[in-house]
């Protein structure tokens, strides 16, 4: 699966006994402004898969590029055998929205509401409602609005299994183009 | 819709009058890797919607930054009333596998076949499956893997409205995290 750019997301979910659970996931993507909401793709072997059924909601944290190594143990170990948060150090928050904890270290989070299930083969893809954002007032820019290089998410290259943080600006949208065709 | 990172991607598809039509698209990601399928999501106000419900396929082409005014041209104008392609100076190239063209200056291409459609709101969501990608010998490295720095696609911030590139490898997967929690 050659998708260029795939996101480094941090999925998380309530299991059976409570215990908060994260994974890794690369798989996922906007699907819709109104409502907003997005696609994550999860295996049924995984813990998190079922969690999401039966809870019908998961957070999706976003990672800065500083917790890379969190991050990389978020994705191979599972939460069937391990208290990944604890292990990782980090901190599981009870949203007060959805029935799913989130990362409480990290800058950028949305709260989703389980609203479609698609069996596509390996994978299933839920779609998720964004029914809140949270994020921190040092990712935000001047105008309120979060910027990308303060958040510092990853893309994942699953060609070199590296991950990657963000470059430098290279256009303003509605202002790069003004030339093409002129 | 805050979703770090998004893509910057170019969906392409043949209207029904046999021209070919590109339009950029940030809502979307892989879903699935067995089969290999992508989403990607549209309004139905868009040229390129009729176009994929009617022909059943469409093309992911990844356009690198050098690429940046020409990608945001293709999602301010629309194929109803101009001929991107010829516009933006770019070449569409007939898929011999599914009936959609690509962009031939590109360098990273998917081509899908239409296998699910799911209406979440004001987008809908396309789910394709992954028929073909074409990675051109230049974007490969030394063990034939694409690799993300040689492709350079970007990332769109919603919050700042700008297109960003792709930054330094921060960690090997599997690596990277080796002393976590030991």
């Amino acid at each position: 699966m050659l998708v260029y750019p795939a996101p480094a997301w941090l999925v998380g979910t309530y299991d059976a006994n409570d215990k908060p659970n994260v994974m890794l996931a690369a798989c996922g993507g906007a699907c819709c402004a109104q409502p907003p909401c997005i696609t994550v793709a999860l295996r049924p072997a995984t813990h998190s898969y079922a969690a999401i059924v039966a809870r019908k909601a998961f957070t999706i944290s976003v990672p800065s590029a500083k917790f890379v190594a969190q991050a990389d143990y978020l994705g191979r170990a599972s939460g069937r055998n391990e208290d990944k948060f604890a292990v990782a150090g980090l901190t599981p928050v009870r949203s007060e929205i959805v029935d799913a904890p989130y990362v409480g270290e990290f800058a950028i989070i949305m709260e989703c509401r389980l609203i479609h299930t698609l069996e596509v083969g390996a994978h299933t893809l839920f779609v998720g409602e964004i029914v809140d954002v949270k994020a921190e007032d040092a990712v935000l820019d001047e105008s309120g609005s979060p910027d990308v290089t303060k958040i510092a998410p990853m893309v994942y290259d699953i060609g070199t299994r590296k991950y990657h943080g963000i470059g430098d600006a290279v256009g303003n949208r509605g202002e790069v183009s003004a030339k093409v065709g002129k």
